[in-house]
């Protein structure tokens, strides 16, 4: 007899296999208010692990961080046109504190630009404050009609760095610079993603920036996630708060900026990126636990020799956790291994001790096979290499077998519905063609030039729009 | 002519000098929405080396890091009788979302027990879930009357841990085990903060405690700065939320709870603990920059030393910044390093590399003298350990040499006016005499044993209150 599966296979049901996994994982649950979340501690590792990877390279770019108010008045969203028009519909506004109706209401952070462009005009004075380089980790608001965990939360957390420059030059450098080393480097080479970097077109991009660079993935089931976003804000924000500064030639000038974030969106990223109808499967240099050794049964000597293990595996560099939990059936023990991704786990019972061998079980490329005890701390972590390795390359040979060259609109549009991505020269598209693809949800994702690069403008010769659905 | 002091001197006027070093050391600004504030990014490092050495810790003790909503709906606060009370008047309250009125409106988290809770309730069904020991890193928003940056304001950052356990005992030792192996060991031995570690009397628990843990250390000027508290919630909330285990009776039985929490305001104490005439002193454990080395001008030879210098302090496992902005002038910036407390300076101009020396200037103890530049690896770290102590011993010292033993609630009331504390036996205070202090603005810090340790109990024989005046 077929044992049931834990989770909704993903073939029958992806949208409904995404959610098992967030429960079943203990990934999170959703909060009380409408399309809010917890974070579940095994959720949050991830998250946590995001941060770290992230932060150090935020701050090899050179910015610092920093921390700005939840609550901006409401007055300040209005400065920049664009702005308020975008976040408008999806702002949680605070209109009493400490029992009174406040004189000003305040609205809840939806993204920061405008509270710190207040203090930016403070403290930039002269070119020698630039570039001014800052970020912060915060949590955001943006009430979400539609939510899905992870995805699309009405509070979510995320880093959002915001610069000021004394040129165009210099801030066009520095969001490409974020979008390759911090965001393109966590995402592939951590994250074990594939991604597409372009240009958003111009009814995609951020509200109040001339243009926004993205970086594109391909879920399991063929949409599109944004996974961040870094943009070059011109100097519309500056306009708006008179960021200004005194030039070498002794002229006050208004600055150029940038601003970019990723957020917790990641999370659900990297679970439909890489799970499976197993669950999820972490890749090893985000793993807070890259290997488990778990007792099969609470044997003395069994108990002994999995934590001798797990000291070795330690010793040998593996982030490790033994698992020694006896009184909970060994079964259950391992599902909910599988279910949190760990990408190994050794197996050791009565039985393997008198072999001198464990069985090794690797979730990624999947299987089980007995290996000597003593060969574990050289087998483990070349196991997680090649680990790390699988799963950008099925990330990116999904990607790659999935994406259509096509030479019409209705081709790509095509493409999209059968849960593929397209790709067709932007000039066969446009603004017109962007409303074609919005009949059947899809979108251009991103623009990219023929060499795969990032294009230089919207109208460059030879530019490719990448077209799917996206969550 | 002597030089018009950067800060008002401390003796002159103290809040004005913690306000002066808060602006010219660039740590914070006031926010738009009154008693917010911008956390700059000198100030925020000094709280992400609090934030990591606590999270350290934190894990250590067994907790995990998760992450619950912002947003709590108005409702949950209520439950719990003696909560609401003690936090509806500092609420911020949410009533519009996405356009539209909320059904229910939703106050902007105070603290987390009550939505904590409600999924406490959810996840914990038997003794195997027990303990369950979870921390989150989040902001709090408790609309301020009286602001001060640091200190009170109207949002602030924290941790905050919640705990479920099977009896009073497991919850009220781990209670006391954040109380002194996390924050007592960070103020200590981190932050080089004496700190006097007791329980507060019954009127100055958390709302909803059955006891609170507190840390009270002693600012420059001699009132007290609570640093931190760990509160056993005893079934309270548990009762309000139906949170139940399955014993191994088989009973279901209400989980016994805990909570505790750190905050920015420990900045403030930093400030206030530390800090002298010409500004901060930052105590080397926690300094994100333990020195500095400044080349004195823009000589090719001397910037190319000062790298080497830099380079080889750093090898010597300093946390080390090269200052070679030699456009901006020398004295203007030793004064800014002086005022942002680097512990050390290593100060090198073209007649220091004839000699082979450079100027050592010592933040902590104060002074400047010669020291041949290939001593520096060697003779900086020992500076900097030096230091450390120097800072906790001044700090005990303070707190020694101020606090007096008195017999009577008048004499109490006295010493606290006069910027000391008291301590005397808790029999002769009681509920009146805590309000006969708070007539001359002081209050019981808190309850201490004669030998030091902590009271098991309000009435245990020989209690001592300490009295003084607080932030």
């Amino acid at each position: 007899m077929a044992k049931a599966p834990v989770l909704t296979p993903q073939a029958e049901d992806f949208p409904r296999w995404y959610q098992d996994v967030i429960n079943k994982a203990e990934l999170a649950d959703n909060g009380p208010v409408r399309g809010t979340m917890v974070i579940r501690p095994y959720g949050y590792g991830l998250w946590e692990r995001m941060q770290a990877e992230l932060d150090t390279r935020i701050k090899a770019a050179g910015a610092r961080n920093a921390y700005f108010p939840l609550l901006i008045p409401q007055s300040y969203l209005a400065k920049e046109a664009e702005h308020v028009e975008g976040f408008a519909p999806e702002l949680a506004v605070v209109t009493h504190g400490g029992g009174k109706q406040l004189e000003e209401p305040a609205v809840v952070r939806p993204t920061s630009e405008t509270i710190i462009n207040e203090y930016f005009a403070k403290w930039v004075q002269s070119y020698r404050d630039l570039p001014l380089l800052i970020n912060q980790w915060a949590n955001v608001v943006r009430w979400e009609m539609r939510p899905r965990v992870f995805l699309r939360t009405t509070e979510f957390l995320w880093q959002e760095g915001h610069t000021a420059h004394a040129s165009y030059e210099d801030a066009r450098d520095f969001a490409a610079l974020i979008h390759t080393d911090v965001y393109a480097d966590v995402m592939t080479n951590i994250l074990g993603i594939d991604v597409v970097l372009g240009r958003k077109t111009p009814s995609e991009r951020f509200a109040g920036a001339i243009n926004t660079l993205t970086l594109e993935a391909m879920m399991g089931d063929g949409k599109a996630l944004q996974m961040g976003t870094s943009h070059e804000l011109g100097q519309n924000f500056a306009r708006a708060f008179d960021t200004r500064f005194l030039g070498r030639d002794g002229e006050r000038e208004l600055v150029w900026q940038t601003s970019w974030g990723a957020s917790t969106r990641m999370v659900g990223g990297l679970i439909m990126s890489h799970g499976d109808d197993n669950g999820l499967r972490v890749p090893p240099r985000l793993a807070a636990v890259q290997a488990v050794v778990l007792a099969i049964k609470g044997d003395e000597a069994v108990l002994a020799r999995v934590r001798e293990i797990g000291a070795q595996l330690a010793a040998a560099g593996v982030r490790v956790e033994v698992d020694d939990r006896t009184d909970v059936p060994f079964g259950r023990r391992a599902v909910d291994w599988e279910l949190k991704g760990v990408p190994v786990r050794v197996e050791v019972g009565p039985r393997d001790l008198e072999a001198g061998t464990a069985m090794l079980a690797r979730r990624i490329p999947g299987g089980k096979e007995p290996v000597a005890i003593d060969a574990l701390p050289s087998v483990v972590p070349t196991a997680l290499e090649e680990d790390q390795e699988t799963l950008l390359r099925q990330s990116r040979e999904r990607r790659e077998s999935r994406t259509f060259d096509v030479r019409t609109i209705e081709e790509a549009a095509e493409a999209a519905k059968s849960g593929n991505w397209a790709r067709l020269p932007w000039s066969e598209v446009g603004a017109e063609g962007e409303k074609r693809l919005a009949e059947d949800a899809a979108t251009v994702r991103c623009l990219v030039a023929e060499d795969g690069s990032v294009p230089v403008s919207d109208d460059a010769p030879g530019t490719l729009a990448v077209v799917g659905r996206s969550y």
